[in-house]
């Protein structure tokens, strides 16, 4: 069995703590302006936004369409459900969307990632776009050699289209690629699409009640516990 | 006069040595099979065949395929030329072509991309491919954030969607990215679309009697001698 030639990365979740960076971000401005919201809660409403506007491209019914413009669309329904549509003007909703640039990275990532690197190309499969990925690799120092994911495909995880052309577009065959997630269901498609698949569990990625996706759900290659753990011992 | 929010870089000539890298490799597998063939006129006359190969692709009688494809169908050429053709099969072809990743870059360029990135984004825009490119960076150590080019526009150089979809790619507006060359026609192009422009004189890209780009033939916007002289002092 030979290593792969390439490790490419789910990122929201996986590689970092979206939900404790969303409600740091979103609570700072809500502190500013004397506002009294929960920020885990519109965090997490924030994020129930993402797949059903990621399936309505999916699915057909629209075009390719970043998702920093659809965090930016979730976000003035979100700001509606909590009552919150006439404090914010299109410039500071645009400012707040930007919490999705600064997400920390989970303890063990930048370190491993940097131990991978040395063997390896490391690259983000992520349904953000190649911007928000390029600055979200700034904020945490994700050292990836390129940015690929769902804007290469101009089509949304987990349709196969967006995992065999990140593939294509590093010239390697899909079993070459080995795809990095802590969601069973993004390493379902990989798999069906030829990669090669490593589980990593997070299990307070959806804050302390999580239930879902505590454990590998099949015989996926690698089960690891950190992203060192995925680099091979010499 | 702010400072560019991100810089992206021609890299064949303007960061890395082509022509004595390609020679060098040709030389090893010509001297391996006691060839006697010039290698830097090797080297010289596949580059020879690169504009022609694009120029196909930029006028629409082909559609797009990655230079990495260009440049093993120009290596049958070449071969062909020098009476090579009885001598290589497809798998030592395919094996020659790689000459392409193994570039050397210029003695200030590593340093001087490492400076700059901690000021703002720093990116590949060249006509190579996303694979090659990211090849390039590993054997180079060219520390870019993101990597953009002809692909991403599936078009090439100096065709201006390729500079305005890589400024897309950024969510930037073209007069926040500084386009950086060492070819004056690249500058005109980017300056056309938009961008801001920086010129570095690399006046043996194509060896000792250059006569090509040996000064800047407009006034742009930044004249540099180092890749490091970009960056601001502050």
């Amino acid at each position: 069995m030979t290593t792969p030639k390439a490790y490419i990365f789910d990122v929201f979740g996986t590689l970092v703590d979206w939900r404790e960076s969303v409600a740091r971000e979103c609570a700072h401005v809500f502190d500013t302006r004397g506002l009294d919201v929960d920020a885990r809660s519109f965090a997490d409403a924030w994020r129930g936004e993402y797949q059903p506007a990621m399936e309505r491209i999916r699915s057909g019914g629209r075009g390719y369409i970043a998702l920093d413009d659809l965090h930016l669309e979730n976000l003035d329904r979100v700001l509606a459900t909590f009552g919150l549509e006439a404090q914010f003007d299109n410039a500071e909703r645009a400012a707040l969307n930007r919490a999705w640039e600064k997400l920390d990275p989970w303890p063990d990532v930048v370190e491993g990632l940097n131990d991978l690197k040395e063997q390896a190309i490391i690259a983000p499969c992520s349904n953000g776009s190649i911007a928000l990925m390029t600055r979200l690799a700034k904020y945490g120092g994700l050292p990836w050699d390129c940015i690929l994911g769902a804007e290469i495909a101009k089509n949304y995880k987990p349709e196969r289209e967006v995992y065999l052309s990140n593939c294509a577009a590093l010239r390697l065959n899909p079993a070459d690629v080995m795809m990095v997630a802590a969601h069973n269901d993004d390493l379902v498609a990989a798999r069906d699409a030829g990669l090669r698949t490593a589980f990593i569990a997070r299990p307070t990625e959806y804050g302390p009640g999580q239930s879902k996706d505590l454990e590998p759900n099949s015989d996926w290659d690698r089960l690891v516990e950190t992203i060192g753990g995925l680099a091979v011992t010499r």
